[in-house]
């Protein structure tokens, strides 16, 4: 059977070291600071939104939400993020998206500072990911994978990854980390051929599709570690992942439930880069 | 044995696009220019420069060449590089590098007008790569690569492609493009573990890892498309690339030979990458 590599666990350790990171920014007069922004009422935004909150709260970590109506105008967003950028109280910024169809994607993206885009919003925060240059911040879904990785001692150097995905929300910077941390990376996507068999060479496997318990036995071999970045609801109402979780079990060697693997890891480095910000930001004034 | 992919053959209906495109321009009024940036005097600078040069000439394109000294400081560069941002008549800056050690790399790369910067030097440019979104150029060597792909009719979609190199002027860049293509893309590196098994999977593979005749025979399998973006000199003093030629041609289905293959590209896309700019600069103008 699969160990299962829970994420409760990884963010202990993470939330400990968060925790005197900001113990020692308030030492120095700085409370960091996450500002949260939501537009609209979607069910999984504020979802997500509430955990962050509660995260935050246990970490020290002042959270501020904005909520904008669904029908506000590109401008009035671009004008709540002037003023984050300008507030130099708020260290970093969330958010949320994808953005309501009518507003105008690429700017409202592109207004954000990139010492505050603590999701890896902007283009800039897209290169350095793709460049390994120290600009902005990795996304929180992939750096929560890495973060799994390490707190599980498992080195990726040498070692054949497979990420199915290349959104450039989790797939492609997943693979950019990957490549960083010297694995042999191979991207996978819809247009993948024998997809299965391209994913049970892996020794480290991801699992980005965004498709309910689209993988099987027939994807895995045995000793795979692997990482699953999916949530849905399954027929029975129940939360499952990209992958199917019973039926790997007996041939991988270290696996992330849903829920309560990844997702719940993602919350600890939205704040981590938030503290990380908060750090840079005092760095920064007294050079 | 297999076929060789010629540099001429892609270039010569590359430069016949090329051409019209320059007849169009010209017929309303703007020619194209590409302005070459050389600092200090690097053997294969100048060669790479007299073979630009020659092909702007050959296809109607305007060339101005820039040479500064080796110890020329950052801000003597940078100067020439604004001037030529703000120069409406100049569409295109080739600078070349590596740059001098002694020079701030991030600031020079980053102050060129992504909008001529048609060899991917700005993160502006490389964020256009790893997004897809239409911002700047790929780097030409990369861009290369994927115009004989297409020459040739070879159809990328859902096929394994191996990329041997990382680096941010050619490996991940390539692999890129390669996505965009729909291929299945593994990216392997100097830490990837039993490297000939790993490219011997490719249906396409590209060889940039900066090795001379590094890809022999156990790299390739039956029916392979190989492209050597490598160029070397060999013990014999004769021009040669990361691949063994003659070994794997037995096996391959498909290579570029050095010389006379990807390079001789090269030089026509950075001309294209020119011409496309120049359009961009009319439509912008009219607009």
């Amino acid at each position: 059977m699969a160990n299962l590599m829970l994420g409760k666990e990884v963010t202990a350790a993470l939330n400990e070291r968060i925790r005197q990171r900001v113990d020692r920014l308030k030492e120095k007069g700085t409370e960091p600071q996450l500002a949260i922004v939501r537009i609209g009422e979607q069910e999984g935004d504020i979802s997500y939104e509430r955990g962050a909150v509660k995260r935050c709260e246990m970490l020290g970590v002042k959270c501020r939400q904005i909520h904008l109506p669904e029908c506000s105008s590109t401008e009035e967003v671009l004008a709540v993020i002037e003023e984050l950028n300008s507030d130099a109280a708020v260290h970093g910024v969330l958010l949320m998206r994808p953005l309501p169809k009518h507003m105008d994607q690429a700017r409202i993206e592109n207004a954000l500072d990139p010492s505050k885009d603590v999701d890896c919003m902007t283009d800039a925060s897209l290169t350095g990911v793709f460049t390994g240059k120290k600009i902005g911040f990795a996304p929180c879904t992939a750096q929560a994978c890495m973060e799994i990785l390490d707190h599980y001692g498992i080195d990726c150097a040498g070692r054949r990854a497979v990420v199915i995905g290349r959104s450039l929300v989790i797939g492609k910077p997943a693979a950019m980390l990957l490549l960083q941390k010297n694995a042999t990376v191979t991207v996978c996507h819809t247009k993948t051929k024998d997809l299965p068999s391209v994913a049970a060479q892996a020794d480290i496997l991801i699992a980005a599709a965004g498709q309910a318990k689209m993988v099987g036995t027939d994807y895995v071999r045995e000793g795979q570690i692997i990482l699953d970045v999916g949530i849905h609801m399954d027929e029975n109402g129940k939360l499952c992942g990209d992958v199917d979780l019973e039926a790997v079990s007996e041939k991988a060697a270290y696996i992330t439930p849903v829920p309560g693997g990844v997702g719940s890891v993602t919350t600890s480095v939205l704040v981590s880069h938030t503290v990380e910000a908060a750090e840079a930001a005092v760095c920064a004034e007294n050079r």
